[in-house]
């Protein structure tokens, strides 16, 4: 058996085989896992997270390749996490688009991760966070998270990201609702991708009027961006509007705020899971089960079942 | 004021502005909504509770339409939960959409609420399940939930349904990767919607292959459905094969499975709810904000901060 100090030693080395286990052993929630992330987090802090999330077919997957290669030209290293059931990264796409990433995926300075959207063991949003801090920690300099932007778990995924980048098409009223299911609220930057279209044009100046309505925010006015993904036009621009959000929240404490708002989320949830994990014993469970007869039998309401839980859990 | 006792007398005298108020009370979570919620409770347990889910575009809220008023022919009364945020019912759809809508909106025997997909207080899944318990309360035989089929919030609130649709369209391959992020999983029928487009049939083959391959679960063979929701075509199918997935879950022990399996989730909600409430006092949250400082500056890892909040709450 492989310990610990092997890996991270490899790991620290720059093993990417040690990487990829680290990563799976945090994923998997392994019993080793809290000590090893433990052991990795003075590492991390240095890596600029970007989160690329919009709706199923706006043609993120290809969007983050070509911006992958875009930030390789500066030799800077990548690594991506793909949460989105629909990206090629996942092995959700035709096979076409699955030839298109092999592109990246051969690039040594470049890492590639996907993971499942369902059954992972706590939290999608922090199982993706504590992926980052261990590719962080391995010294890549740029994260890219891609999320399908519906849905509160990838909402949270792409909110934990500094930079996050609205996807959408013009494409009948999908982006529209995908836009009123939260994602306005969230872009730092927005991307009309597939803009040789018909219709780009104008939906380009319609999602530009609304973000202006929206205004500022904190001192931020949220750039509309045409691209082409699949023949890099537009790249050059998104990056360019990328490292001035980066600036941006760099000047005016921003990052730091974001920093700490993830720090804070962090510790939250590893308070309240360890808390669920001893509230939930054999005993605790019996009395719930005993109770969910009770209730079904209308003897008594959810909330009067709970009650008893909770003084049962005082009284231990 | 009005008082919990008046809203609760008019509530059981079948008054829809007191159901209406009720629900706005619940889901915005105001101070009386557990006593509320406790003393309806005894009412609920007879209503049929139906979930559509699926990407959007698919149809869903015309399918819901249709549907509604299959079930108004043989004079159930309805209760709809729109919680998908591309649904005309949320307000999410063009004019020509809405004005479809007003056609079950004026039947006195059909109940419409939309609920934010965002910013609720408390999860989505519960506020959901609490505002069909009212429906089901207020003497709906039949309570129709509507998602969009993308993240885990909106899988579960369609998972606490008896019977869950799941609704896709014959394009590109979106509603593949739809299948692949979950639905498959729990779809009880499958509805193959505007089958009058291009590769419908080749679709419902292919999703038929695709089902047997999975096999039965628990001894039901889940059926593909083809419709063309906005014309009533297969609508008739779609409510046999729903009305066939009931009988089957009645004789089979299903039914009370699945109501077993929602009481459990909602006492467990509320136990760690209510926890989450007391542990996050204005100390505890003083010393998180400190910890979140020493752990920015290097001084600790999040663990050990959540271990020091641990200690401090144990030790109160």
């Amino acid at each position: 058996m492989v310990t610990s100090d092997d890996l991270l030693k490899r790991f620290a080395e720059g093993n990417r085989s040690a990487l990829s286990k680290i990563i799976t052993l945090v994923e998997n929630h392994e019993s080793t896992f809290p000590e090893v992330l433990d052991r990795l987090y003075h590492r991390t802090g240095r890596a600029y997270r970007i989160g690329i999330t919009g709706p199923p077919g706006a043609g993120k997957s290809t969007l983050v390749s070509t911006l992958v290669k875009r930030i390789r030209g500066e030799d800077k290293l990548v690594g991506v996490i793909a949460v989105d059931p629909s990206s090629p990264f996942t092995g959700g796409a035709l096979l076409g688009d699955r030839i298109r990433m092999q592109d990246i995926g051969v690039d040594p300075g470049v890492f590639v991760r996907s993971m499942a959207t369902r059954g992972s063991l706590g939290g999608l949003a922090e199982a993706a966070g504590d992926v980052a801090d261990v590719m962080d920690a391995f010294g890549k300099d740029v994260i890219i998270t891609e999320t399908v932007g519906v849905g509160q778990c990838e909402l949270d995924v792409a909110g934990a990201c500094y930079t996050t980048v609205v996807v959408i098409v013009p494409e009948s009223g999908d982006s529209v609702q995908a836009m009123k299911a939260g994602l306005m609220e969230i872009a730092d930057v927005l991307v009309v991708n597939k803009s040789d279209r018909e219709g780009a044009d104008r939906m380009a100046r319609q999602v530009r009027a609304v973000m202006e309505l929206g205004g500022e925010r904190n001192g931020w006015n949220p750039p509309v961006v045409c691209t082409i993904a699949s023949e890099g036009e537009g790249i050059e621009e998104l990056y360019g509007h990328i490292e001035q959000h980066r600036n941006f929240l760099s000047r005016s404490g921003g990052l730091e705020k974001h920093r700490r708002g993830n720090v804070e989320v962090t510790i939250r949830a590893l308070v309240e899971n360890d808390l669920h994990r001893r509230i939930w014993t054999d005993r605790s469970l019996d009395r719930l089960h005993t109770l969910v007869g009770e209730v079904c039998g209308g003897d008594k309401t959810p909330r009067q079942a709970s009650g008893e839980i909770l003084k049962m859990i005082e009284g231990r």
